[in-house]
């Protein structure tokens, strides 16, 4: 275990992270993008970083090197943040990193630039406690448009591949559970939004021809209520061909996920949980299945009262979160293809901008295996290991494309209101992160 | 034929329509209402009428009588007119009566001060050419809600029948279409709205949930689309029970329409129709067939791009066409009872405002055949008789309660936007229409 006194580490790590959060990288706005990029690489360079820099779509895109050993890590994070609005909901100013009751609040403190700080705070402690050398390669690729999508990284993946490779990437985010337990992913689903568009006429029409008129929202109804079933298992023909079956580790890592789907019913309210499925079945499904999601429909009236029309046109937008070895082009080809045989083919069927391949990691993997004992260790607790989050992200270049196990951890908390007002991280969590980092370093040098 | 000269006759028809025109009785804005029954009930005293006024919900009915003999007619009419927003779009003042190219513009020319007007003036040159008497007995109901969906009818309908009996009720609407053929409907549809109402949470959730969390949208879906088929027949259980199968004279009547699917086809730009449906096809279902439309459905996102969102609630709009002799309130009942089978009982259903009972005449009564050679004789033109019209209206009472045949024949026009700026009836047809009243009611006086 990495047992040095880390107070002055944490209390340079806590500067570090002010300085960074002054800093508006809003990439939905392209705020402050290459001004945060370069105060990131200042911050790596002193660090004995050779940095590069490539030019994204609207933020440049950072990959860093340092270190020697036998083992080399890959670090993924983004310099980027959400915006801060509505700004009258936050209790401190956004970009002042401001403490209140063990907390430490302001955009980006926890996504992302506190879980960058926290790592840059470990790489520190480690080289201190080495004589100034660290005993390993670490890569790091730091984005500044994973806000809006990370539009290059695939791109930046492909073209740079050779500066990238490492026995293991540590992806961002991550949190600490009530309980204490370290969460851990090991995997993203992929993602694939469509948008649905049916017109029957160029104007809208009075009800009445309802009679001998098609209508665009029955149209929707029809193709929508055919690509699922009630259980929310999807049946379009060929959809589940290219799924890869759980593997038992997989099965094995729901099985011993707690049991929070209660909690989660309470938060929101939920009625009830498709084939009130709980435990195991409840993280399988949210970890492991596909799904079809519907994230909106619109058309015609939708005042108070009636309005006797018959509409001429109305839409549907879904996302797919899709598993490995699924391909969001090959499921968008497969929609069209059951729209057609359904007798729908004039639905129109439109791929919006987000399009991301599933990933997910071996469990069994001996360094995906070492940060969760690592993290046992650190946090003395047992560590809920999700063999992938329900949510999407780039993580497929990295696992499919460079071949390397990709575990996402960090210092996240349940009440940090990430993208929210009042984005906060706990104190504690920031400082257990270093110390993380620093012995999951020390470990990996020497395995 | 009634042969007088009438040019007196219009010439006074056209001053009265102007006068009542200047009267904004718009009945959704509760404006000029007592004073516009004031007007019509001085024009019909008048004549001769004893006039009763009796309280609607937000406007006064009149019930009018007038005349002697074996025979007794009914009119129904109304003197409230549509809001006459958007100002700017119309060319003349809307209260104002104007001329233009054949054609006299204003709110309510046609729908419905034009036609009750044209039926007075038929009247004053039946009792001109009868030495100012009646030989018929003629019954007036004048409504002021009929365009906020007559809340009041069927109730003064029921408390007041007998002051209503008569051997025929002449129903206010129906154009001379372009080939110049009057165009008759002897029958409305019923109408049922209702609203459609999905939950699964108590606020928005991250689409990833929807590998657990059921979709309201997609219940709407599963619930829409098994209440119709891709033919737009209805496929709810018990639906068609209540369906009074169409008669032979229905059935010749829709086949005798002359076919102009195709121009409503060009003019809405309609992709196609249900079934191919062309000629008889087409107005047997418009006609006859009970109908399932949705007016709009709403829930989720609706902008630009994609948000992978999980809405929490979402809701659908419908409105059932009903036909002789479904009931709005026992369809409600089978929605119901359709969803609680198909396992979606917590779709809550809400029954709207509009409700209306479906009605249609005997075609082969006597006096239906009447109107229509009647009709034929006086525009030189076949007929063209709709057992029913596709829309929906209070024409229930009249002939399930009253038991009399009822007929809608009017003097408007397809371009005379009615509900609609610069409305308008062609001046021909105001006089075509005074002409065919008196000739009409002379023929029903010696029947």
């Amino acid at each position: 275990m990495f047992t040095s006194d880390l107070s002055e580490t944490f209390e340079r790590a806590r500067r570090d992270l002010a300085d960074l959060v002054k800093l508006q990288s809003v990439s939905a706005q392209g705020r402050q993008l290459p001004e945060t990029a370069d105060a990131v690489t200042v911050l790596l360079e002193a660090e004995g970083f050779t940095v590069k820099r490539y030019e994204g779509q609207v933020a440049p895109v950072l990959i860093a090197e340092a270190g020697q050993g036998a083992r080399t890590v890959l670090l993924y994070n983004h310099y980027d943040v959400q915006p801060e609005t509505p700004l009258e909901l936050w209790d401190s100013p956004p970009f002042e990193l401001t403490e209140r009751a063990g907390r430490l609040y302001g955009r980006g403190a926890s996504d992302d630039k506190g879980e960058l700080i926290s790592r840059l705070g470990a790489l520190r402690a480690l080289k201190a406690s080495c004589d100034g050398e660290l005993p390993f390669r670490v890569r790091w690729l730091i984005e500044g448009e994973e806000e809006i999508g990370s539009p290059s990284l695939a791109r930046i993946v492909r073209e740079h591949a050779d500066e990238l490779r490492a026995d293991f990437c540590w992806w961002e985010f991550g949190t600490i559970d009530p309980a204490g337990r370290p969460v851990l992913y090991a995997g993203l689903k992929g993602i694939l939004c469509l948008e649905l568009r049916a017109r029957v006429a160029q104007s809208d029409l009075h009800s009445q021809f309802g009679a001998v008129v098609d209508n665009p929202l029955y149209q929707l109804a029809r193709a929508l209520s055919s690509m699922r079933d009630e259980q929310g298992r999807v049946t379009i023909e060929g959809f589940h061909d290219d799924v890869r079956p759980a593997s038992e580790a997989d099965l094995g890592a729901v099985s011993r996920i707690p049991d929070e789907s209660s909690a989660l019913q309470e938060t929101y309210g939920i009625t009830g949980f498709l084939g009130n499925a709980s435990g195991a079945e409840f993280y399988r499904r949210l970890a492991l299945e596909p799904v079809l999601n519907i994230n909106g429909v619109h058309g015609g009236y939708g005042d108070a009262g009636s309005k006797t029309v018959l509409p001429a046109t109305a839409f549907a937008k879904l996302d797919f979160r899709l598993v490995p070895d699924q391909s969001p082009s090959r499921v968008a080809q497969l929609v069209r293809e059951h729209l057609a045989r359904i007798g729908l083919a004039d639905v129109e069927v439109v791929e919006l901008e987000s399009h991301e391949e599933p990933a997910r990691s071996d469990l069994t993997h001996p360094l995906v295996q070492l940060a969760v004992a690592t993290a046992r260790d650190v946090y003395g607790a047992e560590p809920v290991l999700h063999p992938s989050s329900g949510g999407s992200g780039p993580m497929h270049p990295f696992i499919e494309y460079l071949g390397m196990p990709v575990v996402a951890m960090g210092i996240g908390n349940l009440g940090g209101r990430v993208h929210a007002p009042n984005e906060n991280i706990r104190l504690e969590d920031f400082q257990n992160g270093i110390r993380f980092g620093a012995e999951f370093f020390r470990r990996l040098a020497q395995y």
